[in-house]
């Protein structure tokens, strides 16, 4: 019986892609040889991180002003290496804080140089997505998290700004077409929405850099993956085979244009039983900012002591990783890309089913 | 056709390993779902964080003086992580320069601190391991590289030191029993002998942290780590799960006990065959220092235009991933443990009817 993933990440992935994955890692292309077996410096894995290059390019639409590196260390590295790579000692960076990741982002920021919290949705426990806040034009960039997986909330206008935009996507990259030239720096731990975990996507315009004056370690610096294609040291080959996988997926499937209007549906699904059904309410407090990715609800109040009833019904029915987060409680359903409608379908089927027992 | 993967990392990890992981990606344990899409936070995956740490220490005997860690950004991001964590900027630490990977941690460490190189083997392009030179006592620690893989050399004794060997046992990591007390951090990248690309391992005696006192990022300070579990973000899954079978494989076979007689095994018949060829002779000058790990091997002067037709017959007999690093030239045998002695005799028998041909 097919299991339906709502896990927040590492997430699901495509079914054709898991099939080839298995495939590769028995014998990859009919080499004889495992894809975890054969050198980084193989013609084979050469050829499928060129073609993931190339897919990340072809899909947001990239110049050859920015250049695409495929890292390891997860975003929680890129919090400080954007910062270490950007940012003087007497130079100002600005945040939005929209919650433990932006939290995160800044706190490691501080080390390498000055940062304004330019807005911060933290009155609310980062309930919505903060507007009309200043942006001072003598900052360096301008940091956001796209989609905050813990809390449900995503932007779905960027901060109108002629600085560069620094983007923590982790959770939301190639969902949607993106306004490009105005993003300096795009990270994304793959593990959302890309590929399994293990592999962190980078894109940086290449102008950016070269203007700190501390000492990084080669590792650290962006320019040093940029001269090396990715492959200074041994990238994380089957991570990045699976991203690779994945991306075509993206491609065949139409592109992140085709994505729109399969995760609204998603989102309009499970949004509009949130609001139907009498024992549930979403936790974001302005609608216009809910993540198409993870929607985050709550039991009303007079049903809150029926929580565990609701993941075992949940559980019941294969829906799998449906547990809100610690800080905010209640349900999650993360609906990446590659979830089919049918699998929100099937946990709306359990809210429903849950109502007529209990409303 | 069986092919026989003789490649330097990314390299051969046990067949039943890979059929394992293979299944493991298309169905974890039965669970409906791959490896690849499962929260690092469920059961599952920490009862294998946790195996592949149980294991680690067994193999070893690792007592409670030492974190065991998985980490990644590779061996490359453990030469700065090591000094960033141990060394104050007025300290030295002394390093033995054996090759390529020595002098880019020697280069990385130089950022942090003091660094006296303590001998080097440079002035033969590394063909030995340098012996007869002194410590001084009142270094930090002492850096080395256990096992040379584009040389061919190997530590087959340590430094004789009270002070803390800090050791990059990227490629012969579980080859041998190692006298652990003497040890502050070893680490490895996991592509050799451990799992595949895209994990690193770090063995850190504790008490060592906690004494400098530049500010660190959380995620390059080890403490940080320890702390979590090795899970402060998303660790990489499916590497860290093929590294935890791939030491499971270690176990039953005895143990690193096991590996030594096995390596030797394979080393000696390999190594005899260098020797008695009339075509070939090793690159390694003093025998005491061969690597069991990796054999390096070049033809005699009188030979030289016949590399690519070695090489050819080589891949005729599917022997794979045996050309030599630019930097020697040549051949390489990369051996590591879960390379059966079969496939070292099919190389063996490549060379012997080169040479009755050739010779």
């Amino acid at each position: 019986m097919k299991v339906h993933n709502f896990s927040a990440g590492p997430a699901i992935l495509p079914a054709s892609v898991m099939a080839e994955a298995a495939e590769a890692v028995r014998d990859f292309n009919g080499s004889g040889l495992s894809i975890l077996e054969i050198s980084h410096r193989s013609k084979g894995f050469v050829a499928v991180l060129d073609e993931a290059v190339s897919l990340v390019r072809e899909l947001l639409g990239l110049s050859d002003d920015y250049a695409v590196l495929f890292l390891s260390g997860g975003a929680s590295s890129q919090f400080f290496m954007s910062a270490m790579n950007l940012l003087n000692e007497d130079e100002t960076a600005g945040y939005i804080n929209t919650g433990a990741w932006s939290t995160k982002a800044i706190k490691e920021a501080k080390l390498f140089g000055e940062v304004k919290e330019l807005a911060s949705s933290k009155d609310t426990n980062f309930s919505y997505i903060p507007k009309g806040y200043a942006i001072p034009e003598d900052l360096k960039y301008v940091h956001i998290t796209s989609n905050n997986t813990i809390f449900g909330t995503q932007f779905q206008e960027f901060p109108e700004t002629k600085l560069p935009l620094v983007a923590d996507m982790s959770s939301d990259i190639f969902s949607r077409p993106l306004p490009i030239d105005r993003f300096g720096i795009i990270y994304a731990g793959a593990q959302k929405n890309m590929g399994p975990a293990g592999v962190t996507l980078a894109i940086v315009r290449k102008d950016l850099l070269g203007k700190v004056n501390r000492a990084i370690p080669s590792m650290l610096k962006y320019q040093t993956h940029i001269d090396k294609d990715s492959s200074f040291n041994t990238p994380p080959v089957f991570p990045i085979y699976v991203s690779m996988l994945t991306l075509r997926w993206v491609k065949a499937q139409g592109g992140v244009e085709a994505m729109v209007p399969r995760n609204e549906a998603k989102a309009k699904l499970i949004y509009d039983e949130i609001d139907r059904n009498p024992m549930f309410k979403g936790v974001v407090t302005d609608a216009a900012d809910r993540s198409r990715m993870n929607a985050t609800f709550v039991l009303q109040d007079q049903y809150a002591e029926l929580e565990q009833a609701f993941l075992a019904a949940a559980a019941a029915a294969n829906c799998d990783g449906v547990k809100g987060h610690r800080s905010v409680g209640g349900f999650r359903a993360s609906i990446y890309n590659s979830m089919e409608l049918e699998s929100v379908q099937a946990l709306v089927d359990v809210m429903k089913a849950f109502a007529a027992k209990h409303a």
